[in-house]
């Protein structure tokens, strides 16, 4: 995704050796035509996996995980963070941190829409610390659904997010990987 | 749309004469052919109106707001939710109550991607009491944006949401138009 790494340097701002902050392409403003290019990569790399249902949190991957639910054909169901007053009570909820808010929230998944026979594909924009993604991956085993793995847009190596992932034997995708940070540049890992 | 009609009446859920759950096509769950057919009417609808620019409100218009984005080709911007630590001061933020969670919430856009020459069409799933509508229009007057139109999936006409829209003179299109949730009903307006 050689299109990706160059807008990632053009429009990524790195705010420390930790932050990099992709408002302008991922967590704001979406440009749909590299949306589109990057969803369909995703799906590409999960097409022969029989994927029942595209699964993301709440915001910043519905955009990327509507477009590989649309490629797949398959529903997309977005786990809601927090409690709503109309949310009934038949919801798996996990409790998670998050880095970048420096906050704790709720993630929820009504079980209306996860069922044990789901194959799920697990689609977000960005694993860092990976703490709503491993809640989210709770709440699939909690359903006894199958997660198939997990597709991102950016995998930011240095934290320890993807490979806690892995190691619990999730196929895990990301079209770029971040080596680092350092020094207020953005580096790739080959 | 016929399509949409038959949809909300299978898969609606009226809480109350004032709350109609559509998790299961709107709010948690999205079927992508639906939303696509969905984001396609609305973008015709506005075609002629030289659209810089979707704007939305996390989370629920995203994905028909994608589809808009996409079809006429222009970025999407969707309009956060909160302050986080990430976030830079340079934004737009306007506090809203909201009908159904019961708490006020902050919005907010960045400045870098909201400009006095855009012509923004706003995008959302349901019309009901519009706060968080008429925050985002202030953020876009604020901005000294145009604001070319609105278009919704769902307008709740015994709500004041629209109505309170239109009489500010923004031209306001719905797919579907509730008139009533009266006995546990759905009625449309034709």
């Amino acid at each position: 995704m050689e299109a990706l790494k160059q807008r990632i340097l053009e429009e990524g701002i790195v705010l420390s050796d930790q932050v990099l902050k992709l408002d302008a392409i991922l967590n704001h403003q979406i440009d749909p035509k590299l949306t589109t290019v990057m969803g369909k990569e995703l799906a590409a790399r999960f097409r022969d996996q029989q994927v029942t249902k595209i699964m993301t949190v709440e915001s910043s991957g519905i955009p990327i995980a509507f477009v590989v639910a649309a490629e797949l054909g398959v529903p997309l169901v977005f786990a809601r963070r927090k409690k709503t007053l109309v949310g009934d009570t038949e919801t798996y909820s996990e409790r998670v941190p998050s880095f970048t808010k420096g906050i704790v929230t709720d993630i929820m998944v009504s079980r209306q829409f996860l069922h044990a026979d789901d194959r799920i594909l697990f689609i977000d924009d960005i694993i860092a610390n990976g703490d709503a993604a491993r809640g989210l991956i709770k709440i699939i085993e909690r359903a006894e659904a199958t997660l198939v793995g997990m597709g991102v847009v950016v995998e930011k190596c240095f934290q320890q997010g993807a490979s806690s992932i892995r190691e619990q034997g999730v196929r895990l995708e990301a079209l770029v990987k971040i080596k680092s940070l350092e020094d207020g540049k953005v580096q790739f890992q080959e």
